[in-house]
């Protein structure tokens, strides 16, 4: 079976296993050691402006500490309906921001846009009957596997600044959409509050790092993942996955590698797709048969409702894969 | 330097790191994969009674997801005041549990017994004004490193059952007193409804176990595990850190290792032993100058207030460390 | 200037003022006062069949202190998309909930089928990833002023018991249902675990009732009434309030009084209605142009969107004033 | 019976009844109501200096909100191990503060002072494995019934914010305090941050008032109440008490009232006057013998332990009575 199911299981790159081979030697425990000692700097580099970054396992964990620091518990972080936040992770915002809400906004290819958020957040009045919001949480590249251009995200930023709300980036595939827009992580983020960086779909084992443009917040931000029993004591091989990652750009080339599967794919789908592919993802319209018959050629793959399916690649995709799954969408 | 400051930093045992390569292959994410398939089973044969497991990457994230099946948020936890719940994991259980209290009870070597707790419930009156008692929750080793006998687990059984009380073991340490008790798990745990048992400090790296006796909660947990953000995708590595552990029961050979260094340290203590040594931890009387002695030999490790020290061995423990030391501090 | 505004701000009736003022003699403090005490007989009386009740002094806080005994902080209640609880409460469902979710529905009328709610729930993966229904809310006269039916009711609670739901009712004007089905508050109720009874807006001063037909969850909400600060210590006053109301079914003479007024204001309006009147609340699609006349005539009213009003009548709504207004709008 | 049991049941005060009544006519809802916005402006008089002001129904949900503005969830609250907040409360401060901590410091006659805090926090490492105070809450007049005296809170308001902590008064029983005083609500407040001041024990009916002097906070503790369901829709009557209250001094009138009532029964009480009487409450050494001995005599009251008793005066509390009760103790 040739897997395109996702790229949450794939294993882990050898480099980050040589990585954490190499922590091995006892340190000092949590994040006292001298690879999570590197964090704030390596990520302030990538970037280009100052931030803290600090290690999580799990991007659910990594999007709610970000999100604490700008949610009170009686506002809302404005969110897209299907954004992963607010569909598939089981309710954390919830827990971490202690009852906030989420808001639900629309938008094309799960992006949000001012109007969008306008048209969600206007009618709401400033009356404490209404719970207001707080913070909008983007997700690069999106839940259908859309990238914010550079200059949407300024729009947004703008946007949440003008009515004083905190802007969040879940980047659980943020290393696609870097490669997408060409290789800078600055040009990724924009002008966001907060990022989770995601690794571990792309080559990583449990660790995702929390970046904080504004570098006060991290002793907040500390004391809240202890007290969310996410301080792991042997932290240094959480550091250890991260920096191997950054290291040469292992981040940047894994995620070339996934996004050019997911174009050889798209060559073969034409108006198949729904979503332009602008990272590791594709949403093709496909029959129940069809799907059939591509399982029956040894694809692995989600269904997506009814008349459609969902490809994931991963940085372990074999190109020659890639390119057969292609084929075979465009013979059906 | 050799180090006795803690267990939590040492490194991954050998046998751990081959399972997790060994755990390479992609498998379904999250805790759909065959590894974690097998915990409920394995601890249900290692207890002699039915029990569901599961992985979490920290004791904090264990301990308290457990109490969280027993305590509502208006209630409390019984504990010993100088519980790790209590002075050592950034208010978590408060987190966790909602606003839930700890009620901090005395008791000689950091343990409880019936009659220590009855002297701090029995006056609380049934009354809405004052928080009431839902759990208890013991640690085994304790923090000054005893070990709950099994008349005394049976006694705190009954005791909570006699109450209504949940009873739950933190079990950080929980392999060292099972080898210190002869090795049998089952006589470690006693009747407890909870346990966290620690597999990190004892030669893993990011997997300890929540065990619910009454599988029935596992559901509950399970929830309560993605809604902190500690469902990890790639959790096939956790299990197969906890399966390697309990294969061939290196979880006791480790712990045994670690409790005859911790005996051979303590041979050289006498009466400088503040607490009886049931486990891998030692407190030990030392004079500033004394502790200076020994740090210029070359042993790291912790004071302890200002006359004392606390020295913990490990699964990587060298032997002639431990004996080294013992003979250091008797020579003094 | 007549007010159509609401009846939340209507005046107390002479009975409830003379009631507390009967009460002032010291007493018990909190709810040990005699009055108090009298509660859970008299709403077992009512309804005919057991239950336990109690005071608070929101309609906000009797709901969500009733939803806290069917919802798991992990789970969600399943309420109309224009609910109260959802878009009038700042968000208190997610405080007493600890995060709890509200699941939106869709209904008309602002009223909920199983229909609709299936909709929205069957499509829920039974799957940690998702949070899932605990609990559904209803509210009895809806927030569009219609009335659940005793047929309507049945189908709610078998579906409810079907899916293992358990089921609330927000009843902030629940007598002017009662009053609209004929009197009977069982048959307004039918099969609801749980009710929160509103007397505020029908001639109380601070008092609504939280009424749980399974009494023995009685326990667990006064511990959470005391810890939401919703304890009174001269609670006499309130219970005085309820027992005013319902000694010689003053509730049920109120709620007659404001349906009627309202009857006779919808009696002008004709095709203008935008919902059936069905008990104290009308919605009429009004211009700009014409509701600008009938303020110039001394009526006074929210606008309800762009192009309709809302009148409220209440239990001191003159009947001069309420038939002067269906004249009024007729003649537009 | 002649009741000296507590103040918190006694009627309310005619004065205070009258304007609950002249307050009547229907108004805006909730706190848009003429009386309600008063209240800023009277407490900045009060105090002679700017603040914003609110009711709820409680002391706890006031102290609790008030408590909100300086603590974060992650954080804790330093107060005396017999605080209110502490032993009385249900557990509100866990509710409200969503998983604080209390922190339990020690003083004579349950008063804090500078070095009784330091005692407790000064050992608390700057490590987020250890819950670090956000703010200290005093109780004027304390649980035993002491007033701290200017001088004192200029000491305590001095070390919070040499510390960056918050400081809170729970003033239950402030008016008690600011009489012994002399009269001035300023001396009586010092330099706290904010203020729970208690109306309901000295006349009230269910209005305190939550004062904030960083008046910039009030949105935000605006919201806090409504989520907390504590946003009462005929707010006017709970503004009606307060600044009945407030009128012609009421507050202070009722309160030197009951303060002589105490003093009267402290002149009989000599040597066995626990602590020293400052406000409305008397802790006195009483066999269980004499305490039998006054309860023949008509005296109601609480047992304090195994040999004390506690009498608490009202602004009811007749002169007779309390005269009568000191000649009774004098006389054992």
């Amino acid at each position: 079976m040739t897997k395109f199911l996702s790229d949450n299981a794939a294993p882990v790159h050898p480099k980050v296993w040589e990585a954490m081979r190499a922590a091995d030697e006892a340190d000092n425990p949590y994040d006292g050691d001298a690879l999570s000692a590197q964090l704030d700097e390596r990520f302030s580099d990538l970037f280009g402006r100052d931030c803290a970054a600090m290690w999580t396992a799990t991007g659910t964990a990594a999007n709610c500490l970000a999100l604490g620091t700008m949610v009170q518990p009686h506002g809302a972080v404005v969110c897209h309906e299907e954004a992963h936040i607010e569909v598939d992770e089981g309710g954390a915002p919830g827990f971490y921001l202690h009852g906030a809400k989420l808001m639900l906004a629309q938008g094309e290819g799960a992006k949000l846009t001012p109007d969008g958020i306008a048209a969600l957040i206007d009618p709401i009045r400033d009356d404490v009957h209404q719970v207001q919001p707080h913070a909008i949480s983007i997700t690069q590249a999106s839940e259908y596997g859309r990238t914010y251009l550079p200059a949407e995200l300024s729009a947004l930023s703008e946007f949440a600044q003008s009515r004083g709300l905190g802007l969040h980036m879940d980047g659980a595939r943020f290393a696609n959409s870097a490669a997408f827009l060409g290789g800078s992580a600055a040009d990724a983020a924009g002008n966001v509050d907060t990022l989770a960086f995601g690794f571990i779909k792309n080559g990583g084992m449990s660790a995702e790092a929390v970046v904080l443009f504004d570098a006060e917040l991290a002793a907040q931000v500390k004391y809240r993942r202890k007290r969310a029993g996410h301080l792991q004591c042997k932290g240094r091989y959480l550091a250890a996955q991260i920096l191997a990652m950054l290291e040469g750009d292992l981040w940047l080339a894994n995620a070339r590698h996934s996004n050019a599967a997911a174009q050889d794919i798209a060559s073969g789908c034409g108006p198949r797709l729904m979503h332009a592919v602008e990272a590791n993802e594709l949403f093709v319209r496909l029959s129940p048969e069809e799907r059939a018959a591509l399982r029956s050629q040894g694809f692995d793959f989600y269904d997506w409702g009814a008349d459609a399916a969902r490809f994931v690649t991963a940085w372990n995709t074999r190109a020659e894969d890639a390119s057969a799954l292609g084929k075979a969408i465009a013979s059906l």
